[in-house]
Order: C-alpha cells, then structure tokens, then sequence
C-alpha cells in the first residue's frame, strides 16, 4: 500500500507556475491534482470527459458560452462534458481538479497553455 | 445544462444524519458525495473500488489493518479497493467522499449503518 496522506496546502508551496496542474493522487482511473492559476485560460472543452474544479484557495471565474459561474473557496462546480468553457483568475487562485487519467488541460485546444500530463507533485 | 454551483458548507448545513452520505454532484460515472460523521464505524473494504476521503471540517482518524492514518481540514486520502477500514472521528467531522456510482458505503459489511445509496442533498 503506497496511499499516503496528501495535504492541499501543503502540496501547493511546491507548485510555483500558473495553468500547470500536478497530480496528487489517483482514484482507479482518475486523477486527483492541484493547479495554480491567474490571469485567463483559453476557451476549450473535453469531448470525452466532465471535468470537476474545487476551489481551494481564492476564486474562479468559468465562462462558458450559455452561462457563467464564479466558484469562491469551498465551492465545487462540474463543467459537463461537451462544454466549451474559460477559466479566469483576476487574482491568484488555488484549483482542485478532478478527471480521468489522460485529459489535456486545454482539451481539443493546441495553446502554448498546454500542459504535459501526468506530471505529478 | 443542469450543472450549479456547489457550496459544500452550505449543503452540509441540511445533513443532519451520521454516517449517511449525500450525493451533491456527479462526474462521468463518480460522485461527489457528503457526509458528517461521529464516532466508529464499521470495518469494511470495496472489493472492486478505491474510495477518497477529503476532510472539510475536524478530523478523521481511518484504520485499516496494516497502518493507520489521520486527516485533517484540507487533507486527502485514497482507501485502496480491497484494504479493509474503519473510519473513526471523535468529534463531528465533515466528509468529502469521492466514488464510483453504486458504492455502498458500508462496502462488503452489512451492517445497520448501510445507508441508501444515491440519495441527493
């Protein structure tokens, strides 16, 4: 049994770069990671997958282009699968994602914002 | 689109039952469950699924039968499917449980704290 115990807050003073989510811990097939983010993503969606964000510290604003939501500290929200969505940071906000293994943080968006995967903290 | 915004200390507020998970959200085929605890559990393992804890509030103490380990507010921890274990808190403490739909939450264990599954908040 290699399960430890994982401390947000903890775990992100070692994360010192924007849009870059690290992998904290998996779930079968799913992904736990953490994100630190500001400034505006790009619009992108996932064809494949819903994708969970928890705020941790701050907030977020997802545009999407039906609606928008703001999620502050404490706050879960479920972009569905399929949904072109943008997250926004105005200020420094901390990220709890959760998905399956191999989703590309920009999605079916080539961005010089795209992530490698499975880069864990 | 029926995705909103979830507060979970708001929806804490309406749980008012130990040991009874309340499903908030889902992703794909997981939800986002709920739950205020107090006191010991029952020993239990899921066979054929890993199971998350996230603490909102207090602390959780989780036995299984090779270690043990303790969560506090804004700690994760993944029960690996098949290990044994036993969820204690010795003061009310509130649950964020992350899992495959269907997963009972007293797992192979009948016990009379087997709560209903997929019931909402």
């Amino acid at each position: 049994m290699t399960s430890s115990v994982i401390n947000f807050a903890e775990k992100l003073t070692q994360l010192n770069e924007y849009w870059s989510p690290r992998v904290l811990a998996e779930l079968n097939d799913y992904q736990f990671k953490v994100a630190k983010v500001q400034g505006e993503f790009v619009w992108h969606s996932h064809a494949d997958t819903d994708e969970a964000f928890i705020v941790l510290e701050g907030q977020l604003l997802i545009e999407m282009r039906e609606k928008s939501v703001v999620l502050n500290k404490g706050e879960l929200f479920v972009v569905p699968k399929g949904v072109e969505h943008r997250p926004i940071a105005e200020s420094e906000c901390h990220l709890l994602l959760i998905e399956p293994k191999g989703v590309v943080n920009t999605g079916e968006t080539q961005s010089e914002l795209t992530a490698a995967m499975d880069q864990w903290l």
